[in-house]
């Protein structure tokens, strides 16, 4: 089954299944039902069936999912199986949060290290070090570097994504407030958090 | 004209326009034609004109628009004409970075305080208060707040949910990554980054 083809939603869930999946005890058996998968996870049985058909298809009738293929299989939809290595560019207050959030991996991306400009920021973040921005173009050769994350000021999200295009990066995530520009082989996500407040907003005005 | 049949990404150019018509010199005159915002904002003129049929109705033919009357519906629009006050509760990096960004009230939400439950926090960042979450109640009540923001962490966030609508907070913007459950009075919108990132991923591994 290609990847591509699973909706945004049933991704979503998919580390809920592995959480459930992962945690279950040894001696509970190779096998389990959607119906049991559908009781332990709190969703509706029709939707774990649908989710489990998109990432592994259907199960065996009576027998349901081989444990170990099935989460095999989320893994691999996830791409938690083989983690991406992304860096971010803008140690500021944000910058940091995203750094120091461990829930990335989940979903199958793991932040490598920081980059700022401001030579003193060269710090560890749990774990993780702030570098200079001159070093990131050797750091993400070294590091197979597929994801560049921008969280510096509006002033030089651009700057910072064609260099981050230089270093050969296949998508960038952007939460400066601005419209960048990029060639067509690399993807652009551009994240809107004031955008989602004023909706909410809107909405609450029109309520 | 209802505000609730602006299209969001009409929506997300409204603080663009707004920022271009403050700007003009006062010699600049009183009417303003879509040609020249268009021109002045660097989108296309059709684009320009679709938007602001949607905020403002048409312009006069040959005349254009009143450019007050326009700053005033474009105001009006985003609710920034009159800012709608919100709290966030936990100030963990992420919630600070979301308290000291200033870019939330030019789409009309002005984020008044922080809360959190380690009294130590108790301090100011950017002139804003991080205050003991045993005095939300009161501050939600003096304040007239309708927005309630979530940067805690999975563990906590139902229960600061239901301590926000029990402050009668009209809507939640939740960033812990679970699930909440609200009366159907208010108003919840899921924040998804690290499904965003996953999402990019997926592409990736896909192209």
């Amino acid at each position: 089954m290609e990847k591509h083809s699973i909706p945004k939603a049933t991704l979503g869930r998919v580390p809920i299944y592995l959480r459930y999946l992962r945690d279950l005890p040894d001696e509970s058996g190779a096998t389990i039902s959607a119906t049991k998968i559908a009781r332990g996870v709190l969703l509706g049985e029709v939707q774990v069936r649908k989710d489990l058909a998109f990432i592994s298809g259907s199960g065996k009738p009576r027998v349901g999912y081989e444990r170990s293929k099935l989460i095999y299989d989320l893994e691999s939809c996830l791409g938690s199986d083989s983690l991406t290595n992304a860096v971010l560019v803008g140690a500021g207050k944000l910058g940091r949060a995203l750094l120091d959030y461990d829930g990335f991996e989940e979903f199958g991306v793991r932040i490598v290290a920081g980059f700022d400009c401001n030579d003193e920021v060269l710090r560890v973040s749990k774990g993780k070090l702030v570098l200079p921005i001159e070093d990131i173009e050797m750091f993400c050769t070294d590091n197979d570097i597929k994801i560049g994350i921008i969280t510096v000021g509006q002033g030089s999200a651009q700057e910072v994504c064609d260099k981050l295009v230089a270093c050969g990066i296949k998508a960038i995530w952007n939460f400066a407030p601005c419209t960048l520009s990029v060639p067509s082989t690399v993807l652009l996500r551009q994240e809107k958090l004031a955008l989602s407040l004023a909706h909410l907003n809107s909405q609450i005005k029109n309520n």
